[in-house]
């Protein structure tokens, strides 16, 4: 048994590497800040955050700018900002219809990025990875900064511990090694982490999009499949390996269809892509310009347009209502599809929600669709891959020799 | 905006607050250790955990006592344990069909208890709260330690903020404000922290009970209503207001029966005490005695029973498949009528988890029956009055100066 504590011994660099770490979690979360900005949000004195940020200058991660005066009384305070070259990440992702890799700087700016749209249907392992890397060296060839960490976002169940991809129904994957793979194809030794697309998706919102500032964040976001993420308390809800947030496989409808996982009813073969256009008399793999025809059609009156968008609005109302009532988030994000129909089955979710979220939870939730579109989960994925600099930044200051880069030759 | 961080100027105390803390909530949730234990648990130094020790014996909150040696070499090392007298809470629970309150001491020892069984139906907040009055001052005539918080485990809807019973379905209470009746009673200014009873009950299996050691819990208890709790990555899952976990009013069946709530087919409508005593032909208010006939005729081959029960396992295993899909806890405990059917349907419920949960959550997921039984809320509730004390005791370090004692006259 091993009980937190902090050693009295070490207590000194300990306080130092987490004041590092609040600053550079701080500057990277909401952006620049002046010097007494800084001290405000710390609690640090001024001398510390002088001594601080000088520390973080001189390993390249923040530069400092005078700042410009507003006429506030006072000495103007300088700037401080991250250096989006002094740090940066890979990022990619494996959606079941395209493929994108980003190098993005420390505090989030992204320096570069390719999207390649795929036809949808089974991929093998070997020829996803082998795009990836093809991805990667037209990326490095424009940028040429550090590369700190690689985070993957992977339309699948992943565990978080090695990125092993248990299943990915709607890529046909099971249990591949995809971390591992990866490392093979990148030719390096960089850590890398892999995790749930909308895991990350939630993440990116709750940094960068429709959820910053709120700390109980339900994330869905639908197309072929429907995944899920959530943020309770200000903490990713991953489950004990990884595993969490597979809304789209809780039992709805327990008469209802039989659905790729092996089960059958799962919400998502109510409120998913598939549903949506085969009720409406498409074929189930017309893709997302099957939904751009459905909401159109809806738009000229269509009465199966419409009675599919009801027929989805209902579920994906009736399968909210009970998140409410077992996570009560303050937000629920709509993401991709769900994002996409949303004006046209707001009425339709709020009425179930109405009756069937209990009063207390239902006061205080919002829906809204997601704000950071197809990037969400490849943003989601950069977070991940910045998150060990965040929480220990000590690890790069001094470092200042230069770029680490792959060897994907 | 407030981001973490330490001040550099206040370090010391803070560093010797959280250092108290490590010790308190270790001997709090693991029980005695010895120093060396100590040392090698909290990685402090050996004089560090000696001036420590020192000061919570000071206060009263530790006592010191040689070690038994037991043939292991070098010098005995002494044991510290918590002195369950330095510091009490009071716990009370609110069921449906009883009351209890206990005072108890730090490290978790129950000093006195009372619970007396009521009629169960609507009752109206002032009996109850004049009965629980009453039983702690026949609690307080035996048991004289300072009293340092007051915890409420109430069968409803709570928010944790100012412990605002919102909705209490089997009570027929709605809006209560539950702790200020509570702390007009007992005419205290001692907090009052109120929380639900199901997810006190995971807080307690998760120090004390079946959930020991587990990060990563999900609790379902169900009488008549059916509660939830869960625990993740260590932290209870309470949502922005504390009205999180409310599994029994997830949606399970929409073709289902009127909910007590006010919706539809919700999981309680299915797998609560109602829906198995109706199953097997018995008044859906004969409660536990009529559950325990269920059971011996199920056990005499009688076919109605055997039914409901099936009946119940099936839904338990459907809702439970979803709730693994959505958390992916290591465990999950069964509480209440949910742990004493558990034997009779467990087959039921893991033909329905094989089926309908996903390959990887399923392969680490357990379920096994709660182990405290009907104490197990009243127990949450004296861990949710003691965690002030456990996240700072440095606050009763110096304050040696008696007890405090509530004004019940």
């Amino acid at each position: 048994m091993r009980i937190h504590g902090t050693d009295v011994g070490q207590r000194s660099e300990t306080v130092r590497r987490a004041n590092l770490s609040a600053i550079v979690r701080g500057l990277h979360e909401h952006g620049p800040m002046s010097r007494s900005e800084l001290v405000a949000a710390t609690g640090l004195t001024r001398s510390a955050i002088r001594g601080l940020v000088g520390e973080l200058a001189g390993a390249g991660l923040v530069t400092e700018a005078p700042a410009v005066r507003l006429g506030t009384p006072g000495r103007p305070s300088p700037m401080v900002r991250l250096n989006p070259h002094g740090a940066t990440v890979l990022a990619i992702e494996i959606l079941v219809d395209s493929i994108a890799a980003a190098i993005v700087g420390l505090g989030g700016e992204t320096l570069a990025e390719i999207r390649v749209d795929r036809p949808r249907g089974h991929l093998s392992v070997d020829s996803v990875v082998a795009d990836l890397a093809g991805l990667t060296r037209e990326l490095q060839a424009s940028v040429h900064d550090p590369l700190i960490g690689i985070g993957v976002a992977v339309a699948g169940v992943v565990r978080r511990s090695d990125g092993l991809v248990s299943m990915a129904p709607n890529l046909g994957w099971v249990d591949v090694p995809l971390g591992a793979h990866l490392a093979r194809a990148l030719g390096t030794t960089i850590p890398i982490a892999v995790a749930n697309d909308a895991d990350l998706g939630v993440l990116a919102e709750h940094r960068r999009g429709a959820a910053v500032g709120v700390d109980d964040v339900l994330y869905v976001s639908g197309e072929v499949g429907v995944g899920g993420g959530a943020i309770t308390g200000g903490v990713p809800l991953t489950g004990v390996a990884g595993y969490g947030g597979e809304i789209g496989h809780m039992p709805a409808n327990p008469d209802g269809v039989a659905c790729r996982c092996g089960s059958t009813g799962c919400w998502e073969t109510e409120v998913g892509e598939g549903a949506l256009l085969t009720l409406a008399g498409l074929p189930s793999d017309a893709g997302r310009d099957g939904v751009e025809a459905v909401l159109r059609d809806a738009e000229a009156g269509s009465p199966a347009a419409v009675a599919a968008l009801h027929h989805v609005g209902r579920w994906l109302g009736i399968g909210l209502a009970g998140l409410v009532n077992l996570l009560n988030p303050r937000l629920v994000v709509l993401g991709a599809m769900h994002g996409r129909i949303y004006p046209f089955v707001r009425a339709t979710i709020e009425a179930e929600i109405a009756t069937r979220a209990l009063p207390a939870p239902r006061a205080i939730v919002r829906i809204v669709p997601a704000s950071l579109g197809a990037d969400a989960p490849l943003l989601g994925a950069a977070e991940l891959a910045f998150e060990p600099l965040l929480a220990d930044p000590a690890s790069r200051v001094g470092a200042r020799d230069g770029a680490i880069h792959l060897a994907t030759a």
